[in-house]
């Protein structure tokens, strides 16, 4: 094909899918997938399967026959199984014991994202997100025809946070939605229970949707804090409020493709539509292993978090001894957020980094306003090779501002 | 939740998701689960499992733990054993072997349609879809804010047949795509191979895109033409052309949700944006069981295609002796669409005879301009049940028309 016919085939295609901007992480992700023995930190996934047990669901589904068409909004074993989770977690949601009409079952979470989008703003609207973010949750409004607008969070001496003051300021008579994701990914930042709560005001004041992605929940390193603080604490099942979820990370099911999402009970018809013009369901062996995973996935997600518990310790060590680096614990999630002195070009770095000392991590230009300077490093993987890739990196680090002549 | 509130949610969401029609496949489809015995005909899938060597692939991924993030345009492997397949099934195209960055796996032929309807259509833009048609294609360009112009194809003693000049017609100065389903669902109309070439002139004089799905081509009953005729023998892949398959129907898959998408190579990086934005992939076990299915399914298709056959004839010939039912035999797909003389509400009638004669079949209505009075009774399925079925319809509408007083 010669370069002209490609251009004209870009030329012809939908403004809103030309300009999807290809993921900052891919980048180095396809980097590194060309050079066997690199760490791969870029990504948000550990470095283990699935548990034999959820595994053995699918594979029991599978082989008894479970290879039809099924429920538009999932499985109701699963959607109760949901249910049962919530409830465990949380408590009662305004009161009241879950909903199983709240809940409906997602081919990923990304689709669950993408129906969120779908479900708020479209052409001539405005969805607002606090950066860093990861991309995928703006470039889901923007493929709807959405204006994004980013607010970025405040990082000082305690850390990242949002200011809500800052968040106010960016509403519009066009804003649709407020995309909250906490415990977030890059920042590893958790709003407490107030600032949910001063969300949830503003959000109320103004009329518009929260989408709220507490996808890293479960993963909350807070004194006495064992879950996350969730907008199901404070708010009602009468907010304008759509939960999006997903198996990957709590149940090392990256790669399955299935998540959910909680809506309003009246909503629940029109997400089944969505459903049916979009994925068109899930596999029932998917769902078996979900259910699996949410009733006997327990003790399995406590040697994960324990496990990302201890790998932060490792990195956060690692990166204060190799020194000229900025950074703020994370209280959630498995990311570790950090810029490092002199250094103003993160893409760069990380495309050096992979190359020349074997350690993957992604650019911190991939998630938007206020962490252009950072990069992202996930900790969700096993010790043994954080601990050796994080061994290089102090005197890589260091060689590099030598031969910069940093001195 | 009081009807204030649910109806204040509907009132505050996107109006293209608030009226994504519900499918008029499901109403039907629900009332039969109700209704154990009921004979499944609404519903386009047949009554077998996936083929063994198939689960076993994927089943075999799965106990080897391939449970991580992969590819978004899909395994290379099967991306290769797809362009193995059009070789063998329709030869070069434009005078080249099958360029393997035409082909991206989704995560169904759901999704294949929905990310073509992004590609090309966007709010102020419209779509052309001929109809009677398979709902959710339309209802996919919708979603992405496109205007849908339905085309009634024109039924006469011949059958069904697009008139290319009621298509050319239809067109727009806003006009970006025209979905062209053959063999069709639900109509069973196949395009000759000069009817592809005059729709496609037509796209070429006009400049827009085709999106051709092409999922029941296999499923063929022209006397010597053991496939569909397909835009692969009449286009270039210069041209604005975009294929959206599924492995559901040739590999009794439709529970799996895999599929897959065949572009312009020069659009391969921005359709891998919109899979990551969308699905983020698919999970590599199901992809180990779409690579058995192309290399190592054929004889299972074989079968399906004679069993088809077969119960195509079984229907025909048990409608026939029903009486006062107006239909073509379809040439392709596994549909019958037929209209009962006296019977101006497909869908009534569809929930009557679910009811009263344990057939589930889909109302007409469901598939736009010129199928309203029809309705479309699947042939995919067990011999033995399909033979009962429609065994019971003859004596069931007697008895109807004698009730309405019809003699």
């Amino acid at each position: 094909m010669t370069l002209d016919v490609a251009a004209r085939f870009l030329d012809d295609i939908r403004p809103a899918a030309r300009n999807a901007p290809p993921s900052g992480i891919v980048e180095v992700h396809l980097e590194g997938l060309r050079r066997p023995g690199t760490a791969k930190l870029w990504v948000g996934e550990g470095n283990l399967p699935t548990p034999a047990n959820i595994r053995d669901a699918a594979v029991r589904s599978l082989m008894a026959g479970e290879t039809f068409y099924t429920h538009q909004a999932g499985l109701p074993e699963l959607r109760e199984a949901l249910c049962r989770y919530h409830d465990r977690l949380y408590g009662p949601f305004g009161g009241r014991p879950a909903d199983v009409d709240r809940f409906l079952v997602t081919a990923s979470g990304m689709h669950a994202i993408q129906m969120a989008a779908s479900l708020v703003a479209g052409s001539g609207d405005e969805v607002i997100v606090p950066t860093p973010a990861w991309p995928n949750a703006p470039a889901a409004a923007a493929l709807c025809g959405a204006a994004v607008r980013e607010v970025p969070m405040r990082f000082g001496p305690a850390g990242w946070d949002l200011d809500p003051d800052d968040l106010e300021a960016a509403i519009t008579p066009r804003t649709r939605a407020i995309f909250v994701n906490s415990p977030s990914n890059p920042s590893g930042w958790v709003a407490s229970r107030d600032r949910l709560a001063s969300i949830l005001g503003i959000a109320r004041r103004h009329g518009v949707w929260i989408v709220a992605d507490e996808v890293y929940g479960r993963f909350c390193y807070l004194d006495g804090q064992a879950v996350a603080p969730s907008f199901h604490e404070v708010a009602e099942p009468e907010d304008r409020l759509i939960f999006v979820n997903t198996f990957s990370k709590n149940w090392a099911m990256t790669g399955w493709r299935i998540g959910w999402i909680e809506v309003p009970a009246a909503l629940n018809a029109t997400v089944q539509n969505l459903v049916q013009y979009t994925s068109s369901g899930t596999a029932v062996f998917m769902q078996r292993a979900a259910v699996e995973a949410l009733d006997n996935g327990e003790d399995f997600l406590a040697f994960q978090i324990a496990r990302a518990r201890h790998n932060r310790a490792t990195v956060i060590a690692a990166l204060a001894a190799a020194g000229g680096v900025t950074l703020s614990p994370p209280d959630g999630a498995f990311y570790l957020f950090f810029s490092v002195e002199g250094e103003s070009d993160p893409r760069r770095l990380c495309l050096d980094m992979v190359r020349e000392a074997g350690v993957g991590i992604a650019p911190g230009t991939a998630f938007g306003r206020g962490g252009e300077r950072f990069m992202r490093l996930c900790f969700a993987g096993d010790p043994e090779e954080i601990t050796a890739a994080l061994g290089r990196l102090p005197a890589w680090l260091a060689a590099r501002r030598r031969a910069a002549g940093g001195g």
